[in-house]
Order: C-alpha cells, then sequence, then structure tokens
C-alpha cells in the first residue's frame, strides 16, 4: 500500500496547479447562505470539478416548496474491483459566511488571490478548500489505478453556514442514497506545529434573537426621561443569562441533559498532548481565558461545555461623532452551543420560560435554527483508521479531541446511517474561518489531499 | 405697535416663496458636523442669506489650529434710531445630525422637497429652519422701516450637533462682540394645539463611550469556552448603571449637586396645562412611560430629572442569517442628561470610580463631550417680554417649561454675557429632529417668523 501512496503522492504534486486554479473559481463565487447568493453558481461550477474528476454527480432538490432550498451536489463513485464493499461518505458544504466587517479584508474576500503559500479569501478553508482536497484526493486515486478501493460518496450541501436547515429533510427524502459505513465530516485543523486535529463529535447549537420594541421611531435621546429604551431591556436580558465570572449559564435546568464524560473518555482526553494556552493567548492577545481554565482543563472544556456566545447587539454604534437617540428597537444575537444529550427545541423553551420569570415577557426571542450535538465514541474502529491515516500522510502523532467546540448537523447525517462520523482536514487553526483574512496554507492543501488518499485506502483495506 | 406688526405679518407672507427657496438651499447641503462635511459651504450659504436680509455679517475663525474648526457666522444690526439701547442676541446652529439609517427615509435626507404644507429633509426643523425664520424676520422688519428697533445680534455656530466643543473658546475670545441683554435660543416647539412652547433652560450632557476589547481580530464563536466576549463585558457594566424599573442611575453620588426645583417653581410648573401622555403614547406607539410617571408628574420629570440612555451598542447586527462570531470589540455610547448644578467632569469621575469600584476596570470609559445645565428664573422680566410675543403671534397661551429635556450650550453664552436665555421657536413637538423623516410645517414657520417680529419690537419697547 506504501508503494501506491508514494505514486499517488506525485500526482497529487504535479496536479497541484489545476488544483488551485478550480479552487480560485470556487473561491470567486460569493455563496453567501446567508443572502441567499451564489449558490446555485457554486452548485454547479461543484458539479463540474467533481465530474470532471470521475465522479457521478446530481442536485438533489426539494421541490414542491415556493421558497428557494440550495441544492445538495451529490456524487458517487462505485469501486469496480469491490463494488459490494462498504462506503466512505464525505461531508462537504459550498457556502460561506458572510464576509461583514468588508473594510477589515486586507485582500478582497472573493479574491482567491495566492500570496507566498498561501490562498485567501472566504471560503478558501472553511469549507471550498477542504472539499477541493477531497474532491481532488479522489481523482488523483481514479487517474493512478482507473478505479477506486472502496465505494465513495459526496454530500455537499448549500446551509451548513445558516445551520442547515433543511439538511433534515434532505436525509429524510434521499436516505436511499446516503446509506454508508463511514463518514468524513468537512473540516479538520492543523496547529502550528503541522499536527492534524481530529475532531469525534459536534456541538449543538441553538441560535436566538432576542428583540425589544421601543417607541415607533427613533426619537430624540431628551425624551429619555418619558420613554423606555429598548436597549436597557435587551442589557437587562442579556445580563440574566450569563454569569461572566464562573462562565456558568443562569437559565433553570438548563444542565439538565448534558451527559458527563466517562472516566475512559476523560483518561482518553488527558492523554492528548496539553493545549498550548500560551501560544493561544499571544496568537489572540489576550490577557487571560474565560473562567480561570487551567491548562490541562481545556480541551476537557472544548468538547464538554456548553457556552452562551453574544454574536451581535444592535442598534449598532454609529461611529464618529455622537448621535444622542432613543432607538426604536433593540436586538441581540445569541448563539447557545449545546452538548449530548441536549436538545435545541427544549433548551430554547427554557430560555422562553427564563424570560417570562424574570419579567422580560417584553421580550421577543425567536428560534433561529438548531442543531442537536453528537460524538463517535472514541474506541470505534473507524477512528483507528482516521488516525492512522492521518498519521501517515502528516507523519505526526494526531490530537484528538472528543468534540469539535464548534457546530454542524452531523448528528443528522448519523442517525439516518448509523455510520460513526469523524471530522478529519487540514485547516491551519489560525485561518481566520469565520472571520476576516481567511486564508489556507497551500502545503497543508497538500498533505490534506495526501490525507485522503491514506484514508480511502486504509478504509478499503479495513474491512 | 400692533399696527406695524399687521404691515409687517403682509410682508411676511408676500417673502414666503424666497424663503423656502433659501431654506431648501440650506437644506440641501448635507452640513454633518459628526462627520466634518458641507460646514463651510453651509457657513458661506447662511453668511450670504443674512447680508442679503440686511445683517452685516462675517464669519469667526478661532485660528492657530491644526484641526478644522467650523467658524461661527456673526451678524449684527445696528438700531439707527436707538443705537444706544439694548441689544437682542440670536444662538443657532447650521450644522445638522447625521441621517443615518438612510433606508429609514421616506424622501432623500437632503432634498428639502415640498409636500402639501411640509418641507422635509434633515435641518429642516432643527436648526436651519428656525434659524431661516429669524433672519426672515429680522429681513422683514428692516424692509418695511429701513432699520430695527433695538440692536440685533446672530451667533451661528457649526458644532451644536457634535455637544459644542469650540463654543467655549469662541465665546471667550470674541466676548466682546457678544454682549447683549436678552438671547433667544435656538430653537422652540409647538404642540398639536398649535401652542408654543417655551424652555427656560437646557439640560447638560455628559456623553461617553464604553470600550471592552476581547482578541484581536474576530474569531469563531466556539471559542467562547475560551475567550471572554468584550460583548459580556459592556453588557455587565451597563447593567450595572442603570435600574430600568425606577429609573434612578445607579452611580454613588450621581445625584449629590441636583439643585431641587424651589416651591415657587414647582407651583408656577404645576399650574402649565398638563403633558398630553395620552397623545405621546399614541403618537409614538407606546404602552407605559418610564417608572410609571403620572400625568402631572411629567413636566417637572421632563426639566428635573437626569437620564442615562444608551445611544448605541455595538457590535451591530449583522441583519439576515447567522453569523457565529465573538468579535475583537464591543462598544456603547451613553448620553448622561445632567440637571443644575452638575457637572459633566465631575460627573465622568464618578463614573470612571463606579466602574473601577465594581470590577469593570478592563472597560475603556471616554469623555466625548460635555455640557453644563443651565436655567433662566422664569420670573424674569425677559421672560415675559418673550411670552407676550408668542401668545400675541399664535393666539393661543404658551407652555413654560422651567427646562428642555434636551441638551445645549446655554451655559457658555449666558456665564459670558449674563443675559437671560430663553428657548422660543416654531417647531412640530412631533417634526422628528434627530431621527428620521425630519420636517418643518410651513404654517409655522410663518407664524415662527411673526413670533419674532413681535419678540423684536416688544423687547425693545420694554427696555
Amino acid at each position: 500500500m506504501y508503494e501506491q501512496s508514494n505514486i499517488t503522492r506525485n500526482l497529487v504534486d504535479y496536479g497541484m496547479k489545476q488544483f488551485l486554479l478550480n479552487l480560485q473559481s470556487l473561491v470567486r463565487i460569493p455563496s453567501v447562505s446567508a443572502k441567499n447568493e451564489g449558490l446555485l453558481e457554486a452548485a454547479n461550477l461543484v458539479t463540474k470539478i467533481m465530474r470532471k474528476a470521475g465522479i457521478s454527480t446530481e442536485l438533489l432538490n426539494l421541490d414542491g416548496r415556493e421558497e428557494f432550498i440550495a441544492p445538495i451536489v451529490y456524487g458517487e463513485v462505485k469501486s469496480k474491483s469491490n463494488p459490494n464493499g462498504k462506503t466512505l461518505l464525505f461531508y462537504n458544504h459550498y457556502d460561506v459566511q458572510p464576509v461583514e466587517p468588508v473594510s477589515r479584508w486586507e485582500r478582497h474576500p472573493f479574491s482567491g488571490q495566492i500570496v507566498g503559500d498561501k490562498i485567501f479569501g472566504r471560503g478558501s478553508s472553511d469549507d471550498k478548500g477542504e472539499l477541493m482536497v477531497r474532491i481532488k484526493a479522489v481523482e488523483s486515486i481514479i487517474n493512478w489505478s482507473g478505479d477506486v478501493p472502496c465505494n465513495l460518496k459526496f454530500v455537499v450541501e448549500g446551509g451548513e453556514e445558516i445551520g442547515s436547515p433543511h439538511l433534515g429533510k434532505y436525509v429524510r427524502r434521499f436516505a436511499h442514497k446516503l446509506k454508508c459505513d463511514g463518514i468524513v465530516w468537512e473540516f479538520g485543523y492543523v496547529d502550528v506545529k503541522d499536527r492534524p486535529i481530529i475532531n469525534l463529535g459536534m456541538k449543538g447549537m441553538l441560535y436566538v434573537e432576542l428583540l425589544a420594541v421601543g417607541p415607533c421611531t427613533d426619537i430624540h435621546s431628551s425624551l429619555a426621561v418619558l420613554v423606555p429604551n429598548p436597549a436597557w431591556k435587551i442589557v437587562n436580558a442579556l445580563n440574566s443569562l450569563w454569569d461572566e465570572k464562573t462562565g456558568i449559564i443562569k437559565i433553570t435546568d438548563w444542565y439538565r441533559e448534558c451527559r458527563s464524560l466517562s472516566s475512559r473518555e476523560l483518561s482518553f482526553s488527558a492523554a492528548q498532548p496539553a493545549f498550548d494556552d500560551f501560544e493561544f493567548k499571544a496568537k489572540y492577545r489576550l490577557d487571560h481565558l474565560v473562567s480561570g481554565l487551567s491548562r490541562n482543563q481545556i480541551r476537557r472544556a472544548l468538547a464538554e461545555r456548553p457556552t452562551c456566545n453574544i454574536s451581535g447587539i444592535s442598534p449598532g454604534y454609529v461611529g464618529a461623532g455622537a448621535k444622542t437617540v432613543l432607538p426604536m428597537i433593540a436586538r441581540a444575537m445569541i448563539d447557545f452551543r449545546l452538548v449530548p444529550d441536549m436538545i435545541p427545541e427544549i433548551q430554547f423553551n427554557r430560555l422562553r420560560a427564563h424570560l417570562l420569570r424574570n419579567e422580560f415577557s417584553n421580550i421577543y426571542v425567536k428560534f433561529v435554527h438548531g442543531l442537536k450535538p453528537y460524538r463517535t465514541y472514541f474506541a470505534d474502529p473507524f477512528v483507528r483508521t482516521v488516525v492512522g491515516a492521518a498519521f501517515a500522510a502528516f507523519n505526526q502523532k494526531p490530537i484528538i479531541n472528543l468534540s469539535s467546540a464548534g457546530s454542524g448537523p452531523m448528528s443528522l447525517l448519523v442517525e439516518s446511517t448509523k455510520a460513526p462520523c469523524v471530522a478529519v482536514g487540514c485547516s491551519d487553526m489560525y485561518s481566520n474561518i469565520h472571520s476576516y483574512n481567511e486564508f489556507a496554507r497551500i502545503p497543508l492543501l497538500k498533505l490534506g489531499t495526501k490525507l485522503m488518499i491514506e484514508l480511502i485506502n486504509r478504509f478499503a483495506s479495513a474491512y
């Protein structure tokens, strides 16, 4: 098998120019799902690139609806030599986060500009870079052998960055197409020592909007003597949710369904290299981390702690000079990360009850989207296969987290397929995903491609 | 004197077309002081209009500085018949508030469009409309008699909407030019029954920015497990400042220098028509006013209560879709209205001490601008003169407030000149000043012009 890998390694290097051209053209499509922009265009380009790679591709659609729902790009390669063997499924997405504030980007967010060994632009890592790596790996294997060693499937959706609102329906409608024996999740990180970081789970998400209404128009703030300012209501309500000092969410029963990590899980997690909090703090210029977390508690906290984060709050700051206004509306957007076995809808009801109980009945709260958390058990054989492939490609022992700190619809695919799911990839852990100046490191894209080739080969042999 | 007034009334009607053309051209200059835009252009146009009206006009400048300081348009008309008599001074401003959010304007904010009996646009009331009324009144008197019955002065500044940061220096530097015996402040309102509302004072202002710093860049909000979110710090700090339920500012010693209204002032205030809270609530579609104020307490509260208002808070809401980000910076802009004898600098130190004492030492607080409060005593003879003029012009008994709920640099001019100062004018009290869709009612502009003619004549006879 190693001989095979060496040959494909050469193929990877050889095809790098075309790879980067494809990734650039994909980054240049501003497929921002939050704005419903560029999604069909991106789906079509992904289809084209996948077909050229030798993957049978079709667009899946949910029909009979009035609203636009981004299609899923579904891809399949049957193994000629092993058609009744196991199937590996790649989950990715072609949509990206919004790019605001645009002024903070040093290069145009959709330029795909290459500077040195980096490619810049929204999606260059998350998730267009990761997607291209997987397509490229399959293409390299087909180019080399005319076949693939196991059956392969691709599910590339267009709504991940808005919480995959329709993925559940897709999964139910096309369950027959999604059958598989192992799932490779959309992303994976690489730390500053080029060690791959593998995540065995995803947190869930409850994303809500709080809204308080004031007068029917913005008014002169001298009238604050008479008129309640909705911004104060929002501030008071927010203040009741979270204890900044302890990092504890103050909503009654919030933690009730949190499943504690088992002693086996805890020792597994403790055996991983310590999180480099010094480097992390230096990178983001932080004095301290929340709640005085010690270095050894960090990996556990990332996997296990629910959060309550203010993503946005308005009326926004107006910039230069003073504007003395009492706003008609105030809002806050909050993302709560959930851990097994919390359920977004139940947590939402608890939040609503909390607001009512605490005299915030004048705050409207909207369920924007929710995702259930999921974790693959660390001792699953599929985890061993993935870890082995990553070790071989990066020539470094991977770091394994019981769960990512991030969220994604992993539970939806796992509940339908009953297959284990692992997140592994090649994005620099400081590549500014979801922020401005997102980039991907080209050498890591190469290593990522090699990792995927290793994984496909090892997965085929393991069964 | 009434004969004289009747003749000038005809002159007012006659010159209305030119008046509106002049006001439109002034509204069309976007002289937003917060953005340092269009100020010189507006000052020059005001100069031109004043000269044409027969007012000797010059631009006052503070020289020897590197930064741009908006000039003051200073105007003077000596009475030929009464050159050693008393002097009446008009204080106005040619700068305007920002127009954001532009999307909420139904007409272009700088269009000066006339629809029916209204003229629309930023500054149409505050303060270009009020300024034009006064210039027009003087012009009418000069046109009729070739003279003015008393000496008149104009001080038209360009920084009122950013807290008049340089007016104090102007007043010290040009004190000799500002000598006068009575001051007419920049604005005055008219209620829905067309009753003029006269204000005898202005609140002071402490405008501050609170700033909390997080990571050196916006980051993915999954890292909220580790990284303190500066928005939480701002929310916690804001929450410590103000008790929404009682309307009380919770900063130690905040109210120490508040001078209570005397029993004479209270009975004077109580004798004014009750504030129409029903109409007010209907206008702004409010369920209730703050702190359960009863109808009879409202006028007193408007004059006497300090406030603490959130004008802006960021990171702003990003609109459509979800963005799960942990922001690098969070800010809040707060305007505190002050009453006699509070001093902005002392209150600022109390705010700073409050933040330190309550473990908000990681919040930066910036003094953006400050103004001292001032009230002219209600029994001053000048007040009687103004009230008489308003009664004559509007043919309705004016409503007199011991102080406006708003702020302005009244104290600066009064401390220098020792002259009584009253705010009287003709802006519809629901004319959306400082908000979007600002307008002026043309019939009120006419009545306002008549009021100023009456005032000038009565002031000349009273001394």
